[in-house]
């Protein structure tokens, strides 16, 4: 008896070729991580529940994936994210390691969130942070964003904005205009982008602003004050007193906030992609300075593609040593399956594979064997194929695999020391001595650095 | 109230440097898995409980990590190997794959084995495997290992011994010479390097053999017969009579196992890293063909680090379709605890970051922004350090984080649009232009290959 083969629903498989695509990414992300002077990090994907659950549940504890002890739930879990994880192994490792530490971490998290198209319970985050020991230079949260703005152009995909804002602005100026619990404004404010300024001021209104306290948070997000971001931040904190309510949290994050979209900039971000929005404040509690949210021009329903901000104290749950620290999150699969959709990226044949290497017939896999290990040696990747059967039957499998080059050897070939290549798009097929070829397909790769090892 | 930070018993977690060595290992498989032509794979960790025990359960079942739904044990698991999701893969998307399906896999799986050091619960495993339609040349058979012996080549690791072996040519033998169920035989020869000759001795006593069974046994794995193997296995083949007996199995066998000798040498792995051993026989019910241990010369006792072998028929529990295959497994964590306790691998300092960058203060803020942008622009790894202090922190910064060379920006670095280049070792400090610097930096990496991209 056969059982049915599939997967749960909710996760995510991929055919070879989109796996490739799929893996591009990911080391692309992961260079650029390296190259910012990242370390890597991998934590067991299964964690004690007290470690998880340490914050109180919420809304995640719903959707977590308890892992059984025989037939019950035992008090062990699957991690939800990667930020519990990192809270734990700097509060367990504190004296091991150096600080500010900076790790980036690509690995599956598990949510069983409802089924949908593009939601998926299995899916890899891939995270930067950079924690710091008391305190961590502000030039930190500058940095984060340009490692992410990196692998967006490496990857192709133009126009990625960063919408910044600080948590501190938001703060100081709701407090200096007689809001001190602002967690409903806040929530309110945030939705702007979806709700539009008419759904917004419902909102406001449930969470019992004046009308003068709504029309100067109008003109604060820039609902009713048109003039750049930045403009009218710098005219509040002109008219901001640091000894009122606010005042100085107002004050001193406008500071910060200046020294970091100037360091944005430095490293590497030109200005048209930052967009200082301070209308976005990315959830309630967590985050306590700048915020980041990213999106693509044209591709906004997508959603903030790489998220994240700067918090106060990243272990307070595990530790007493306060760790304050910036970063930011890409939801891999998810962004995968958002931009293959779009079309932003997609799987190019002949991307992987050198060469398919066959010999016409059993007297000729003994200088098959010697070409595939020639290939080898330089670097090349390359496919040998054996099986018996017709030479129609074979160049089907070149093509299935999607090599674009087939290096034939045949009775010719074995004797004088040649081999027969033939580029599958063109048909174009020639017969060279190997070396020949050999620099032939670097060249080739070199030209547009495919194949390559 | 703080939780104390900590991870399960029989999980991994490494320190950073460890982690780098670690990523480098996993990278270096990689690379080879992928220049011999292998598709990566990514299934989920979590399966239906019918696809992981579709073969029955046996042992494994004991292990499972079960996934609970609220509080009782639900019908999925983590996987315990990525065997079966292969099985479940192939049969699922036979129709959208080429065959020969060669896939490479490197992917975590659990088993709640009992605690003890060098065993993890939570494991990597980095196999390849190739499966045929139907049929599958058994020159896939020499490839595989040559890919393993690429790898172990690359990691600086010599003396790595192929133990192969043929179950086709052992269950001939043994059917020959009048012994039909072989399972018992099959596990007590499988012990000779265990447990000895007497060991094996009396265990093929209680499989009831004869005396001159048990002869001729001894004489073929080698035990009395002191001939190199391929004589003994040249002079069987030689009294053996296809009409009789296990005759044909066996003679077919040693057609194939020659084949796979000869073209394994031709893969790369010089004749001296092929060891044919008569006596290993991994295991009983999977596989039909050639069988693979390796071993390190001189760290025997860490028992085999790459076991693989050829199968009959890889999807019988979820296709009706025959798909012969042949792998090999690594099993990445435990290689990685073993190989560092055995001092074969360490992790080095100044081989991950490049560079780390020092501003003396604020006012070189932004030169030294400029710089870290130039190094990584050019792809070299580099870390800017903006926390206040002592230049002594600093120093002792750079020293903690293993970087090789330290930038120092101060006002007459600044000034003069040059940096101070530092090597931490030698404590030599020279101050020269930036690009001269950058020159400088690509040089060393050149020709040590490390703080590359």
């Amino acid at each position: 008896m056969t059982v049915q083969p599939s997967i749960l629903p909710g996760f995510m498989e991929l055919l070879p070729e989109e796996q490739v695509l799929f893996e591009h990414v990911k080391a692309t992300i992961e260079t650029v991580y390296r190259k910012y002077g990242y370390w890597p990090l991998d934590t067991p994907a299964i964690e004690k529940d007290e470690i998880l659950f340490a914050k109180g549940g919420g809304e995640t504890t719903k959707q977590i994936y308890h892992i059984a002890k025989g037939e019950h739930a035992s008090d062990q879990s699957l991690r939800f994210d990667l930020t519990v994880p990192l809270a734990r192994y700097v509060a367990q490792h504190t004296s091991e390691l150096a600080f500010p530490f900076r790790r980036y971490h690509i690995g599956k998290v598990y949510r069983g969130e409802r089924n949908q198209k593009g939601r998926y319970r299995e899916f890899y985050q891939a995270d930067i942070d950079v924690i710091g020991m008391e305190q961590l230079s502000v030039l930190n949260d500058a940095e984060v964003p340009a490692a992410i703005f990196e692998i967006f152009s490496r990857l192709g995909i133009p126009g990625v904005r960063f919408h910044i804002n600080h948590r501190g602005l938001l703060n100081g100026f709701f407090a200096s205009i007689g809001i001190s619990d602002s967690e409903a404004v806040l929530h309110a404010v945030d939705k702007l982008a979806k709700i539009g300024a008419d759904g917004v001021s419902e909102l406001l209104d449930e969470a019992g602003l004046t009308e003068e306290q709504k029309a100067k948070t109008f003109a604060f997000i820039g609902v009713t004050d048109e003039r750049p971001a930045m403009e009218r931040l710098a005219s509040v904190a002109e008219g901001m007193d640091a000894s009122l309510p606010g005042g100085e949290t107002f004050l001193n994050s406008w500071a910060d906030f200046q020294t970091i979209v100037r360091a944005m900039e430095g490293f590497g971000i030109p200005s048209e992609h930052i967009v200082v929005d301070t209308s976005i404040t990315r959830g309630l509690d967590y985050y306590t300075g700048v915020v980041y949210e990213t999106f693509i021009d044209g591709y906004e329903s997508l959603g903030s593609v790489a998220s994240g901000g700067r918090y106060e104290d990243l272990a307070s749950n595990f530790s007493k040593t306060k760790m304050p620290g910036v970063g930011i999150s890409i939801g891999l699969t998810r962004l995968f399956y958002q931009l293959r959709e779009a079309g932003l990226i997609a799987p190019k044949k002949g991307d992987y594979i050198a060469a398919l290497v066959i010999p016409m017939g059993q007297e000729e896999t003994a200088a098959a064997i010697h070409v595939v290990r020639e290939l080898r040696e330089v670097g090349l990747s390359a496919k040998l194929y054996t099986e018996p059967g017709k030479m129609k039957k074979k160049f089907s499998y070149a093509d299935q695999e999607g090599v674009r080059f087939v290096i034939i050897i045949g009775e010719n070939e074995r004797k004088e020391g040649t081999v027969s290549i033939k580029e599958m798009e063109s048909g174009d097929q020639r017969v060279m001595p190997l070396n020949e070829a050999i620099r032939y397909l670097l060249e080739q790769r070199s030209l547009d650095g495919k194949g390559r090892e």
